[in-house]
């Protein structure tokens, strides 16, 4: 053994389950003796979800049929929900819709902040290392509306916004790396710019907090179905701070957008607040099952959460340092909780079959290319058991 | 009685029933005592859609998670499922994508049907009569391509088009009056004039023959939740016709729609074929509903569809001539079966009150502003005793 031991590492994870004041939350959750660690990529199913879910279909459906619209609060589900998911990323309610996905949320924000911005701004800053469809849609907003896009590593964005810049649109977290960006300074720099912040949030809503009124996000976009448990592909939602929906210009004005949706006017009136953020007629039955699946978040607090996940990634951090002999992964995530998100990243090679051998010894991650593990740590669920368990099989997987 | 009696009238009914060979599909459908009439907004849960939903959530998300995106075929849901509804809509396997609302489905179908006509053509014509959402997002379309938007009723638009026509958006079928469109010879002219046919059939799948490979139909959308019966908000889809995918340049070039969605590459190259109108990832509890759903139409012929859906209708009209009091409605539903629908509208002094008055006896409709009753047949349902009690119950209430 390569390190000094003070407690059997199988103990100390134990003791930290024991101490664990979200371990209880687990129980909240349909899960199994495999290591799930790849909830950042689809959350585990809430246990709420199927009953719930069967009545919707059953009863809704089945019985009241069109009537449902109105009296099982079908059409102002999109905002109920938001005001719902509002919370965990630090808004007031009233700024948060649900509906279509992250990437068509992403059009939608950055031609709104590219309009709020002024025809005189034609530039358009862009995460580069951000997960590739902000950058296909952010490419197609800048063409669509006659500006430039500019990618940027995500740390020159502040310094680098100026009186040509409309908006950037960043992302909290890097989907391959775990880093967390510097949401309060890169907003902080773009607005003494004149620039709009469009954050997205999918790798960091429910794993940590966002703060979004508290640091002036213009607007920002992500998805339910990672940390926030919302089942595959569930639909993402859209924040439109209070200051910017006055002026909020969808490229998509649906008629659910609309100040009268059955008026059934030929002109388009938006509707007041976010509600103008809505497109076309909400999917019910991925809507209401994420609006089950938020019961996980019921007398949770975010910042406990941040805490675990914290520790989590430390422990694990720390424990694959002693598992896996050296030289054979390096850890793309940074060290500074500061920087760090709610994943690891190790660089190994072969990866991809390093990944199916871990999955086929019940340690679920998944893979990256070219070279990288991601493992997600979901504090709702994941325990420091598990965050062994995987250390320990991947030492296992790699030793020579 | 004000007519000749040959039969009675609710013996007719029951005949026509008994001769119905597409009768037996109604045991495919969760009903009640109900007349419901309302498909044409939001049709009724087939019985296949609970327990298949059920393992869906339990099985697929709940114990395979991840796994499920491959050895489920989540990912290849929007694909075959489009080429599910195809021979529903007359076109061959490859040109169907599932996913996304009508409302987005028409904006990417709108641009890119501009981008596919060049630049020179500046003018974009709709159907000004068509369901509102569809003038917003052509209008969207128009301002960030820089063409113009004509609103045209559609028995101009054939005529009206001309060498700057880029495209018209036209509907099948009305959604206020019923009124089939001449998509054959409409779709003929705008390929005479140079200019691309786009197609919105929400109101006309599922209802009758639409014939978009044969018509030469360049781009359509419709929702799945009418005469499709795919549940509550479920998934749209977009047809691109083969000839012209290879031009079909996406004002929403999401991920999934690129050719190697997890080469994460920072630049977009759109898929070969159909796939490239992909956005995000997709809306799995919804779409494998719908998917579900689909199975009633195994082994049923949209002609059939048609006969039944024509004679429902006919039926229901000759009845309500002879139960409601003359001049107390009228039939905003063309009598040419040419021009007719699978709906009939019927203009009516106080019609919100009324419908209240019908949903309360049992016969489910909708009104729609400011003076429309409206009343959908979904053949493989609806019966010809549910048309009868339907214009009975009607003639009641209006009864001075």
């Amino acid at each position: 053994m390569s390190e000094p031991i003070a407690v059997e590492p199988v103990v100390e994870a134990a003791r930290l389950d024991a101490a664990d004041p979200l371990a209880p939350l687990r129980a909240r959750f349909v899960l199994d003796d495999a290591v799930y660690l790849d909830g950042n990529s689809l959350g585990a199913l809430p246990a709420a979800v199927p009953d719930r879910l069967a009545e919707v279909v059953r009863r809704e459906w089945g019985e009241l049929r069109i009537r449902s619209w109105t009296e099982a609060g079908w059409w102002t589900a999109p905002e109920r929900i938001g005001d719902r998911i509002a919370p965990l990323v630090g808004a007031a309610p009233g700024q948060i819709v649900v509906g279509d996905s992250t990437s068509v949320n992403v059009f939608k924000a950055l031609v709104a902040a590219i309009r709020l911005a002024g025809e005189e701004r034609d530039e358009v800053l862009v995460d580069a290392t951000t997960f590739p469809t902000d950058g296909y849609l952010a490419a197609s907003a800048a063409r669509m509306t006659g500006r430039t896009l500019r990618p940027l590593p995500p740390e020159a964005i502040a310094a680098e916004a100026g009186p040509r810049t409309a908006a950037a649109l960043v992302n909290h977290v890097d989907y391959r790396t775990g880093r967390l960006n510097d949401l309060p300074g890169i907003t902080a720099a773009l607005h003494a710019a004149g620039a709009l912040a469009v954050w997205d949030l999918c790798h960091s809503a429910g794993a940590l907090p966002v703060g979004l009124d508290e640091h002036g996000v213009d607007l920002a976009v992500g998805c339910t179905y990672k940390y926030l448990n919302g089942g595959p592909g569930s639909p993402a939602y859209l924040y439109i701070n209070r200051a910017v929906q006055g002026g909020f210009d969808s490229p998509l004005p649906g008629w659910n957008g609309h100040r009268e949706p059955f008026g059934m006017r030929p002109e388009f009136a938006p509707a007041e607040g976010a509600l103008r953020g809505r497109v076309g007629t909400p999917d019910i039955l991925s809507m209401l099952a994420l609006e089950a699946a938020l019961e996980v978040w019921d007398g949770v607090g975010i910042e406990a959460v941040r805490a675990k996940s914290l520790a989590l990634t430390d422990f694990f951090l720390r424990r694959v340092a002693a598992e896996v002999p050296a030289g054979l992964v390096e850890s793309l995530t940074p060290a500074a909780h500061a920087e760090r998100g709610s994943q690891v990243a190790l660089r190994c090679a072969d990866a991809g079959k390093v990944m199916a051998e871990l999955i086929a010894r019940g340690v679920i991650g998944d893979f990256r290319e070219p070279d990288v593990l991601r493992f997600g740590f979901t504090p709702l669920y994941t325990s420091f058991t598990d965050a062994y368990t995987a250390a320990r099989t991947l030492g296992a997987v790699l030793a020579p």
